[in-house]
This record gives C-alpha cells, structure tokens and sequence, in this order.
C-alpha cells in the first residue's frame, strides 16, 4: 500500500547537526537518514569555513509532522546557523510506519 | 524537452544494496545514483548497528516502472530488511533516456 | 513563511562538477548542496570508469533560474558528458532568499 507523506530536507553544519536530528525524532520523525554535504549558502556562512563539511538530513513524516519541523527549525536555527530545509511530496511503500 | 517522470529513493543497509541495484536495473531501471548514508528507523534495526552504512540509491524511472520497483520491494526486501522507500515526481531533461 | 520553489539535481563527474557549479550560481542560484556518489548511467559513460566519483548537486531556485539551469545543461553538458539532471516541486521556509 502506497501512501503520500512529506519529505523533509536540512542541510546543517556538522557540528549542530546532532542536535537538528534528535529535535526531528522528538517533534515526531520515526526515522532519518544522513549523508555528508558540502555547499555554498546564500549567507556565506556555509562557504566561509573552507572544507567545513555538512549533513544533509531527511525525513519521511506525515504532513503535521513536517509543519512542525519547519516552524521548528525556523525558531531556532534559522536566526543564527547557515541550515536550509525543504519539504516535497512524496508516495511511500509502507506509509503506516511513517505517522 | 523536459519529460515528468518518477524518482524512487531507496534507503537500504549496504550488505544487501548491491542486490537491491541489481534488481532495480532489471526491472527496467536504465541507470541510478549512490550515496553512503547513515541513519535510524522506526524498527530500530538501522539505528541497532553502530558505524553501519546505508546506501542512499535513487533512480529516475517512467512510472510503470517505478511501481514495480516498489512492488518488489515490498515483497522481497521489506518483511526481512529495514529498507525505506520512497517516489516523487520529477522533470528531467533528455527523458527520452530513461523510459 | 513557505514559499514553493523548485529543487534542480544534477549528477556529474566529478572532473566537470565544479564548472557546472559555477555555471548554477552564474545562472542565479544563492547557494548549492554537493555529496559524493557513485552510480551507473544509460550511456554506459558513468558506469565506465571503475571507482569514478560523481557528485550530486542540488540547489533550490526559483522558476526561472531552474529553466535557465536545465537549458544550459542540455546545451553545453548533455552532448558530451554522463550528466544527468532534474527538477521537483519543493516548498522552503526562508523562501525570500533563494529568489
């Protein structure tokens, strides 16, 4: 069975990555996956520290659970670290383990 | 000339990814694209192995296609592994390579 | 506030990533998430080269700008090399600084 949930992407500097991913399973994430990112920001933050390695994160949640996540993220992180996130539709294969 | 197609994302411990791929090119797959990911899921089981690796796997499909993927990994890989996957829709150039 | 934009994706050799990087922040990208990855290609190009790295960038951009990326691709990197490349539908928060 198919079912359509969000995706939720956050490129984070390593060093508060940590602390972005165990907000996310506290604000309702069931699961993550994490690889390793560099890039360039439109703030210059994430370019300014040469070889300055990233993590990019996500999740697949239900539609509530993404809303909470960004407000989440915008709060606390947005303000003072370089993070970026986005959402996008998704249809997953064994949706009910996600909400 | 831009083509919609679909995007399966799949998540998978790294022991069984290269069976995984090669299953997704003969159901019809014409290429993908790896990342080494870490990560932790609803069942724990991807959470239980400290240091392991995921395999991030993704590949643009024609949706025929992209369902059968997913069919099969609901048979064949979801009872026994903590495997994750997803689809999305997606407009790539030069379409006509990937159906 | 969330601002639906669009997601580009390109996977490129490693070799020819950081041109086509600056080719996406000459084309109006504020900013752009790399990771190293691996993969296998139709054309038989990506898969040719054992042990080759590609890299999967993605940047988040408006309407425009991703039109603009994806024509430029086709026109100056399809011809002649391995590259892959698409777009989806995303919805970010801080929407004002990717336009």
């Amino acid at each position: 069975m198919l079912t359509p949930l969000k995706l939720v992407v956050i490129v984070a500097e390593e060093t508060i990555a940590p602390k972005i991913i165990a907000d996310v399973m506290r604000l309702g994430a069931s699961g993550y996956t994490s690889c390793e990112a560099h890039g360039e920001g439109s703030r210059g933050k994430r370019a300014g520290r040469v070889g300055e390695t990233n993590l990019r994160i996500e999740t697949v949640v239900g539609p509530d659970v993404a809303s909470r996540i960004m407000a989440h993220l915008a709060e606390a992180y947005f303000p003072r670290f370089a993070t970026i996130a986005w959402t996008s539709d998704v249809v997953v294969a064994r949706g009910e383990k996600y909400v």
